[in-house]
């Protein structure tokens, strides 16, 4: 019998800060971070299975040791008993006691459950010979509900409901299937928005990202509401009437200021206005909806659990949602999420970039095309082109959208080599800064 | 010029789930813990802060780390400008980007930020010869407005507004002052009603609480309706008809099931019902309210911040709150909550219990009689007696109220020689529980 025999942990940082790769209103300096964990197994196939969280820089390390935490309540399980039933395993990783009181189910502990139980898909998908969003699509309805955890969203989402919802989507799936991987997913892009870009750089990559065939482009917002309108007037002319014009803020206003800022903004006919304010202020939210509308109002990135999102679509909050494959409790929170998007009707854009984010949602967004939603022309996955070149099994982007990943597991592996290189502080990269750094001081 | 120079962190833990104190529905066997921190200063008089984060075990490490990741914010800045405005030191915590994101304002990385701001508050009521309750009483209305953060809360309280309840609190302050040092302030007490007690003993522990003065006493709830039943009948009959009876599910039901089983537990004339399903759920503690009026909804021990505090207020969602001294960030953050609980008239019982959360809490609940709601005979501060033989400043208790303390600080400060044995995993008290475990194992 397999079991798994080992839980290392990693803290990786690339210094981002340099060039201001990632800089929005809330977010001035990230460096682009992840909590990585690998679970070993003695199976005799090397089979094994990676996640992450990810962050952007000081408190990698916290990450990082709340990832380790978890390790007690894997190390020494069986390989057959964790992947036969993923489900049971995800509430017994949120169940733990002690654990629990750090959260509930919310900030760096339950990102640390996350990333543990999406370690746990990557293994499962590889022993499966299929990408996560693959191995999903091939379920039954009975065993999608069987992964997921309807406490505290019984009065939004029954499992009944749930399994309706997946009986329906049945119908049709093949040719979904067939669908998605001859023309792909759709993306949009961040790249050319960042707030601290030139306005001659904003122009440049906007006009590039129409080119490269992307349908929609997003801004960062929220710093100062002049440069917003100026920078938004330059993309919109940059991108002509027909392409997708988002806004992001970032969580910058409170509900007042959202409402005053967005509808000066509402002039350059915005595709959505994304994190206006704090990602726990539901009613905040259909606030600034009320008042804003028809502006399309969103939010998630942030969004820490099923029981926010569960209230976003109860109260009407928001048009459209995010989600984040590394801020919930794994594929099984996204699962539950996308089921009750998919009830209330909401349309799901998936929130990527950073350190892998687009390589894991890739695979939530394409698994609720072909199981759930069955819908994906009027979504589409976030795309930055930061990156991607420290993952084994990268994204393909081709004419605007995302092709389906075919190789086995999650996409979610670094290179041992990048592990290795950006480890903090001890890696090449972090020792090489340092060592400038010093030399710099001392010619000052 | 006196500035802080060193940061120190400790993980504490205490063995409590060898008797099952602490024992509710979701957590079942705690040991109770705290990521304790002390700020270090050269100032001259060995001016110090203590302050710290309750856990209930695992994971107390990682709370210890996110402690630590502060330091940086903290080490070498000048005393003077830290203590001189404790509301610009608080914000500098919290908007700190990269950390921001592990929450942003939530979870361990928030809590680890309010035990530094508490820590400031005790190294400031040291300085000023007082209790914090008193440092905060004594201080002008614009001073205490100061100390606030009003973003994400300026659609419900704006400065304006909280300026105009600290003056109207202006009225009656000394008088106030006179009542709470001659009568303490209410205390309701949660000794007797553990889940992992037996009947036996909650009836005991129930009649000495009434003989003890207390007013009010809290059940356990939530594994098991027919037991919660004959429990409440069986403390109900102990305590007489006088004497408030309060139940606690510690967020173990789903919205339907707190309406079905509350609906039964209502004819023991139930003083609250605390958290009765999720603390993120704020239409749930809506709906439940409606369902089961007139009986009193609560919640607020784990709600994670003011933002969420506010909506609990716009949604009508509860009849009374609990804060938490540890939970949030810091006292600033207290302020916030209990003006915009004293805006909405909403009573306040702070929960207490753990490690020091009752010789943190009673500072609030005191500041908040005196200066801000002006009332203490409709609330009451929660009482447990476990571990307050560890602080060097203990509560005091009197005939079911809490005595004003008069030692400067914030009654946050654990004997050295408690920080020594209790310390995880090397203290003596850890090194002899493990090796009575391997002796057990060896005989077995």
């Amino acid at each position: 019998m397999s079991v798994i025999t080992a839980f290392e942990t990693h803290d990786i940082r690339f210094p981002t800060s340099l060039q201001l790769d990632g800089s929005d209103a809330m977010n001035l300096d990230p460096d682009y971070s992840a909590a990585y964990l690998t679970l070993r197994t003695n199976d005799p196939t090397g089979l094994a299975g990676h996640g992450f969280v990810f962050t952007i820089g000081r408190g990698n390390d916290v990450q990082t040791r709340a990832c380790a935490a978890v390790g007690h309540l894997v190390v020494g399980r069986s390989v057959d008993e964790v992947l036969g039933d993923l489900g049971a395993f995800a509430r017994s990783l949120t169940a733990d006691s002690q654990l629990r009181w750090l959260g509930p189910e919310k900030g760096v502990m339950h990102m640390a459950i996350g990333a543990v139980i999406n370690a746990a898909w990557d293994m499962a998908a590889r022993r499966a010979g299929k990408p996560v969003w693959r191995l999903i699509a091939d379920m039954s309805p009975r065993e999608i509900v069987a992964l997921l955890d309807f406490r505290y969203i019984s009065d939004a989402l029954t499992p009944g409901e749930a399994l309706s919802l997946l009986d329906a989507a049945a119908h049709g799936k093949e040719e979904r299937l067939r669908t998605l991987l001859s023309q792909g997913y759709p993306a949009y892009t961040t790249s050319p928005g960042w707030l601290g870009y030139s306005d001659e750089k904003l122009v440049r990559l906007a006009r590039e990202a129409v080119a490269q065939g992307f349908r929609t482009v997003k801004l960062k917002v929220g710093l100062n509401v002049d440069d917003d309108i100026r920078r938004c007037g330059l993309a919109r002319d940059a991108i002509g009437p027909d392409v997708g014009l988002a806004v992001d803020a970032n969580q910058r206003w409170d509900v007042a200021e959202a409402i005053s800022f967005l509808t000066r903004l509402a002039r350059f006919n915005i595709a959505w206005a994304e994190e206006p304010t704090s990602p726990d202020d539901i009613l905040g939210h259909a606030a600034i909806r009320a008042a804003v509308a028809p502006l399309p109002i969103s939010t998630g990135e942030h969004t820490h659990n099923r029981v926010m999102f569960k209230q976003l679509f109860q109260a009407r909050a928001v048009d459209l949602v995010q989600i984040d494959a590394a801020r919930v409790g794994g594929v099984n929170e996204n699962l539950a999420i996308l089921l009750m998007a998919a009830k209330f009707n909401i349309r799901v854009f998936p929130h990527a970039g950073g350190v892998g984010l687009c390589e894991l949602v890739q695979h939530l967004a394409m698994a609720d095309f072909v199981a759930i939603s069955g819908k994906k022309n009027d979504r589409a996955i976030e795309f930055v082109d930061h990156l991607h070149e420290h993952f084994i099994d990268p994204v393909r982007i081709s004419q605007g959208a995302y092709l389906a990943p075919l190789a086995p597991g999650f996409s979610a592996e670094i290179h041992p080599d990048s592990l290795d290189r950006y480890r903090f502080p001890e890696g090449a990269v972090w020792r090489e800064l340092s060592d400038a750094n010093a030399d710099q001081a001392s010619v000052l």
